[in-house]
């Protein structure tokens, strides 16, 4: 009959970890267990080495560890005892609890499907040209770009004074570079925006449909959401005199997801509605760069004088949105307290691929790329735009000179959008109903964004749209 | 006499701007300046094209850009005219707005200079082995890691199982890999439990002296932070058996800033008092890496059998802080709120970063890399410890097993601590004192970090800083 250890431990000197580490983990369940109860004496080290045929060394060792640890106590000339004050611990505690009940977490890559809205292709981006220029920053600066950088809570100072050049060339943005806070992809300054303007119960304008990122944001400032119709022309500005709204939300340059360009007369009459009624104007710049007819308008921004525009780019659509940079043009009043909060939220954000983007800027490196983009998304759209006339898409395109989406609207204004999204979503496609972004009664329409995938990806996945759009058509007429 | 231009507008040919472009810069300047008055006529384009010397091409496209800008509008059969609507934006407006007042912007890249605390040395990273790495994750994963992954609020789901192997291994936490998010920075873990877990007026229990971003996080939240004292066995655990607080803040490992553990006892006292009183408590194991003569003690997640303690970590000390990698281990029910807001917030992290994380440690690097910056810093502290009895330093170590820092205690616990610490940045110094992470009266001390500083540097300042102390001891004498 094998003989009974004093102790049930089992050390496996097969193992990586150490006889040492084994013995104290094993012990410690021991104790946790209840088999080793508080006050109990351990075996002595003598006793316990024998035992195990380990050395006494160790065994000392890890009675040591688990003094330092608490485990263990000593009494003098009487030995080594369980903690008595373990005797708090209730192993029953421990069985009382429930399995932890998780949500699903999803556990793979996305790459994007036909026609999701907003997605920049990535397989343009010149990684390794990106790469060269972030060895170069990194061995130009030393271990700098390492350290804490505190007093950076709004990010390098020589990408800040890039971005103002870029900025004020190819957006009109009139500013000092003190006033750009680089932030984590353009939802962290949305968010950043919403703590700091707006209270519970504040009334947010906002195009409708709109961008659910920016709805998001005032929503978890609990503010409530005034929904501003858009038509061929963008948002339209309210006629009331006063409107007690501390914000306004617009995406001037093309209005998210419609397309459609704010007009030069709304501008001026957005920018006098805000200087009347004290409200600032948060301007989503998104994806200007993406204007194939003609240059990009320049920024509302640039039109205004009385400093209530707030200026919010990313370059999550003009590089790759998993850089997580954004950046927002801050009027003076709002830098002080901005950079406050900033500093609690997350104290700055990586500061390596900061450097990188100021020297790909430099470079001029971003200039070829946007370039680059443009004229291969141009080809995209028009790919886009000739399959659905060829497949005869029950869509109309009234936006069709820019950005990365195009909207289509039904002919009958009012039918379910949201079927037909569903239908698709089924076949595999990623392709929202206008209805997905809005509060209000909107159009019915599909946003198909087109910048992701290749032309002749786009022609078959427009046959194949159609398909599934006529057959959803037919289907409905035979209910009928 | 030269001959008048019909427009006062300045060409160049040299410049790198096409003309197009000038002409409408300058265009656009005559309109907004009110030389060219909204509903005033343009000149023909045949008449600017002569005018200028410019080929009539140029006119007609920069005038059709300028009526897509809107700034031109075209009468049929009568001409262009600058548009009617130019009329409501007031030149008047921009001259009355007054240069912007900006706080002052730092220009600079920081390093550290002795003692301050909780700083890694960068130049111990093994930066090429990470640029390695991140060339091998780009590389196999192709370009998924440059999309959106909207999916992924808590990060890549290989980094998060490799950080729960870790954190078992090395800290005995115990979890399941998706309670794991990665945080941009610890910091970034704070707020975000902050808003989820406090209310304005909300009481928090925290360590006093104790870390100040936390507590600007509970306060951001509009919490009341309760200081609680510590001693040598660490943080004091109340004694009342109920005090209605959301969440209790704690550094058990080493107590930041005054490096005292918290022993056994008191942590199962502090569960006990978190379990009864229904309170989540934060265990921010800011540095527990370090601990240089015995194993690292398992962390108070590991005893918590109630599901109260929520984990915070970070690689900022551990690797480099411009990485701004944190994480936290969160009980189950927190895990879909916290997702929740992360998402509002800003989406998710940069992800190149967390896959060559998830390499580094799947490698055996992030071993290598704490076992060598272990002994490395260890022999720091000695060199610290050693230089300041030699100096005589006015002060007292209880704590030297590890960490990062160490604060010492002067003799007279009532002393004004303050005075010394300014007059040592005034010698170049950044040592903290205690009060200055008090929100009490505490032991009057100075925080020393070690970790960013070669043993010859520790010696040599420590020379310095002893001079500075009794220079000031001696003056002090003098005056009194």
């Amino acid at each position: 009959m094998p003989r009974q250890p004093i102790l049930p431990l089992v050390l496996d000197r097969r193992k990586d970890a150490s006889l040492q580490a084994q013995l104290a983990v094993g012990l410690k369940a021991l104790i946790r267990s209840g088999v080793l109860r508080p006050g109990a004496a351990v075996p002595s080290t003598r006793e316990l080495a024998r035992d195990q045929r380990i050395s006494r060394n160790t065994v000392i060792q890890t009675y040591d560890r688990l003094i330092g640890e608490g485990y263990l106590e000593a009494a003098p000339r009487r030995g080594l005892f369980v903690s008595a004050v373990l005797a708090r611990t209730s192993p029953r505690a421990a069985a009382r609890t429930a399995p932890p009940r998780l949500p699903d977490a999803v556990d793979r890559l996305d790459a994007p499907v036909p026609f999701r809205p907003c997605q920049p292709d990535v397989r343009l981006f010149p990684l390794r040209l990106w790469n060269r220029l972030r060895a170069r920053v990194l061995r130009s600066n030393g271990v700098h770009l390492l350290h804490y950088q505190s007093q950076l809570t709004f990010g390098l100072p020589g990408l800040r004074r890039s971005l103002a050049t870029y900025l004020r060339e190819s957006r009109g943005v009139q500013c000092d570079w003190r006033q750009i806070a680089v932030t984590n992809g353009s939802q962290q300054a949305l968010y950043l925006l919403a703590s700091l303007l707006l209270k519970p119960g504040s009334r947010v304008l906002m195009e409708d449909p709109g961008y659910l990122g920016a709805r998001a944001a005032w929503m978890q400032a609990g503010a409530t959401i005034e929904p501003v119709a858009v038509d061929a022309e963008g948002m339209r500005i309210p006629a009331e005199q006063r409107v007690p709204a501390p914000l306004v939300y617009t995406t001037p340059s093309r209005q998210f997801p419609t397309g459609a360009c704010l007009s030069l007369s709304r501008r001026l009459a957005l920018i006098e509605f805000a200087a009347r009624n004290k409200a600032w104007i948060v301007e989503d710049d998104y994806d200007s760069e993406f204007r194939y007819s003609r240059p990009p308008l320049p920024s509302l921004q640039s039109l205004d004088t009385s400093g209530r525009v707030i200026y919010v780019g990313s370059m999550s659509k003009v590089l790759v949105p998993s850089l997580r940079l954004g950046f927002v043009v801050l009027p003076p009043p709002l830098v002080a307290r901005f950079a406050e909060l900033r500093a609690v939220l997350d104290d700055h954000g990586p500061l390596i691929d900061q450097a990188t983007l100021a020297e790909f800027i430099e470079s001029g490196a971003l200039f070829t790329h946007i370039r680059r983009c443009r004229s291969e998304y141009a080809r995209r759209l028009d790919a886009l735009v000739e399959s659905a006339q060829r497949q005869r898409l029950p869509l109309t395109f009234p936006h069709t000179d820019g950005g990365m989406n195009l909207a289509g609207f039904f002919a009958d204004p009012d039918c379910d959008d949201e079927k037909h999204a569903r239908r698709l979503r089924r076949a595999g496609f990623d392709v929202p109903s206008l209805s997905h972004y809005s509060l209000q009664r909107s159009q019915a329409g599909l946003v198909l964004g087109f910048t992701a995938f290749e032309a002749p990806e786009i022609r078959d996945s427009i046959r194949r749209l159609g398909q599934v759009l006529s057959r959803r058509q037919q289907g409905a007429g035979r209910v009928a």
